[in-house]
């Protein structure tokens, strides 16, 4: 990042409306310190760039502010696109617990994570909300791995200390998580998350001490709930003072609120009780169309979230979710959101693909303060998108080869990224 | 093709059962003619091969049967992965019919067939059963483009004459489609098939006239049945006589049976009558997921069809399918499947991987005869996978390997493509 203004330029799109697409063809970015400064038309941007001001033109690509993963698995891009054949809870045991204890080998470590934050640079992701594993030396060089790509996260050591394989199971309780604070250095980008891995997980001594150091040390939260039936009848057995599965959360202090900035993942079975308290403690859901379908979980009412103004964004859930990119979170939340209007309920319409994209940007962007929108204050995070792969026998509306980039695209349409005015790709 | 006989070596996998996988590492197939004449051990092959047989070798990549494409409308290929946000009846109004318009012009259709024929030619599909419109001139040169390309297909000039814009009604009737078949030469790989768009487009006098030609010229026929739920109703109001609408096609002969090999694209809704019909008659059901959720339709119960014996393959159906990868509907076959499982009836399981890899192969390829097996006396239709962008920290079975090239994979995958014996990629 350099304090040195700077111009981008090219077709800019972005949602100024939750609802609506903003369009400003030719436009230019004018950009300090990271942060967009302005936005201007083709003659205003001449005008300044006139007067000396460094100069990046796209040309005919598109600009977009860049796409947030509010709900990803580092460790398990290693099996992505493998074992799609069972629910949930056999899918841990079988699947992600076996592949998750192979992190305590730091050279598997290395080799993976690596792959992972190559993947994510190449990916159209700028920022992401990232599960590590319970262990500290691995997790720490995931931080480093994804701070030297100029990628923005948060990621969490995850805690867990019950009904899981010896390897996986947390004996230092919060003595380690004090370990993985301390030795993580600051940095501006890159940040630490508490993540408990869900309610059956963990014991209420775990969630208890996770709670104490969230208010010690005012940390964001992560983890998942109300994914699966099955799951939420085990959270029932296994807290059964508890009023909702949220609830078991929220008597920790781990469940949004003043001070408590907290993501839950999927949230598709939640009872209205449940989503009174996302409601009032302003959760953010991190909706995963792609893993609910894959692990036969269902489908989130995102529209109904969005109705009472909970907060919601797309996740990919790798390796639950098999793609790592969000262009396909975007769609494939269309198409359940179409799927669950047709099977489930009537009355809540699907999203539009404005909507599915505000999600993706501002949606969950908010998560990390002024970032997912064109507009002044707001981090310059941007990609650039390429299309001259994507041949059509007619001239397109910059609209239509959006949303044809979405449906179509791979991370080789990514040209360039841009993470808080940096290019990271 | 060569009747020189030939040796092509790789990891081979394919569906023996519909239910599971059959692999044979470093396996050879020899074929001559274009036909596989032998599936040869590592042995085996190697004593044929110093008898100076040519040999193409492809060393660790992966080779399975090609996937077979049973519903696509080349000239929607131009609009594909935009207009997403209508159901089936209004989408047909607002996008496909004034494109399909377009094709009247025949520097257009050069333009547009051509990018689609190249779409093809670089995907997984090696024989796809196509939707043209019903202008002669330009689906005789998509054909061309077809054969020159080496590609196996059904191609459809459309019959439609009511309820659509005049520039694409057919006002010459059924001597429209004499010109055409008589204007196509023979031709080994590329076929015409009678296709009616659907009852709501046909008037009674055409579809009859389509029943004399099919019983003349002995040809196979394609159109959609039972798609949206205003699309059934609508055909119920349209003919009220007709029993279903299955029986709206098959009272004048064009619904499967003895010579009359038939594919009707979607099933979503067929009624218990109408399954019946389909498993009479032996009806192909073109299961297109994408499509189905694209606009909103809804989720067709493909193990019922399974289990009743009813003929199904699977397809893109672009460009109500945004993507011409049969990868992707095969993984979509199996994520639909699990959504219906859970949301519409817990007594129909999902799919597995095997089953939707069978469907895309064999379940289709039946279509087409001896199609979709790695099996002596089947045509050499062949995809040969290259899976090294695909990094992963451990090695993985060939199982995985090729469930991670579906998940993950694109066209670039697509290393060399073969159908009947000639390399086609």
């Amino acid at each position: 990042m350099t304090a040195t203004p700077k111009l981008i330029r090219g077709n800019l799109i972005w949602n100024k409306e939750k609802t609506a697409l903003t369009t400003c063809e030719r436009g230019w970015i004018y950009i300090e310190s990271g942060v967009i400064r302005a936005i201007l038309s083709p003659e205003e941007g001449e005008t300044i760039a006139q007067r000396g001001v460094a100069v990046e033109d796209y040309g005919e690509r598109i600009l977009i502010p860049g796409l947030v993963d509010l709900h990803v698995h580092a460790p398990q891009y290693a099996f992505r696109g493998t074992g799609m054949d069972l629910e949930l809870l056999d899918w841990l045991e079988a699947y992600t617990f076996p592949e998750e204890s192979r992190y305590d080998d730091s050279d598997y470590g290395e080799r993976a994570y690596t792959q992972f934050a190559d993947g994510l640079k190449n990916s159209p992701t700028t920022r992401a909300c990232i599960f590590a594993t319970i262990h500290v030396p691995a997790t720490l060089r995931l931080m480093e791995l994804l701070e030297e790509r100029g990628l923005g996260a948060y990621v969490g050591k995850v805690s867990m200390d019950r009904d899981c394989p010896d390897s996986l199971r947390e004996t230092e309780g919060i003595s380690a998580l004090r370990d993985w604070l301390t030795r993580w250095k600051e940095s501006p980008l890159v940040c630490p998350i508490l993540t408990p891995r869900f309610v059956p997980s963990c014991t209420e001594e775990l969630l208890e001490g996770l709670g104490t150091l969230q208010r010690e040390f005012r940390l964001p939260v992560q983890s998942h709930l109300s994914e699966n039936p099955a799951e939420v009848e085990l959270v029932k057995a296994l807290c059964p003072e508890a009023e909702t599965y949220g609830h078991a959360y929220a008597r920790h202090g781990l469940f949004g609120g003043e001070g408590c900035p907290t993501i839950m993942a999927h949230c598709v079975y939640s009872s209205p009780k449940e989503i009174e308290l996302l409601e009032k403690n302003q959760v953010f859901v991190a909706h995963c169309p792609q893993s609910n379908a894959n692990l036969a979980s269902g489908i989130a009412p995102v529209r109904e979230y969005l109705r009472r103004g909970i907060p919601v964004g797309l996740g990919t859930d790798v390796a639950a979710g098999h793609s790592l990119s969000m262009f396909r979170a975007v769609t494939d939340a269309i198409q359940v959101s179409k799927l669950r209007w047709r099977l489930v309920d009537p009355k809540l319409p699907p999203l539009s693909f404005p909507e599915a994209l505000w999600l993706a940007t501002r949606g969950g962007g908010a998560f990390f303060g002024q970032v997912g929108l064109l507009a002044p204050g707001f981090d310059c995070d941007l990609l650039v998108l390429d299309d001259h792969d994507l041949p059509a026998p007619r001239k397109l509306s910059l609209e239509e080869r959006l949303e044809r980039l979405f449906y179509l695209g791979g991370d080789q349409t990514v040209f360039a990224k841009y993470v808080r005015g940096r290019r990271v790709k």
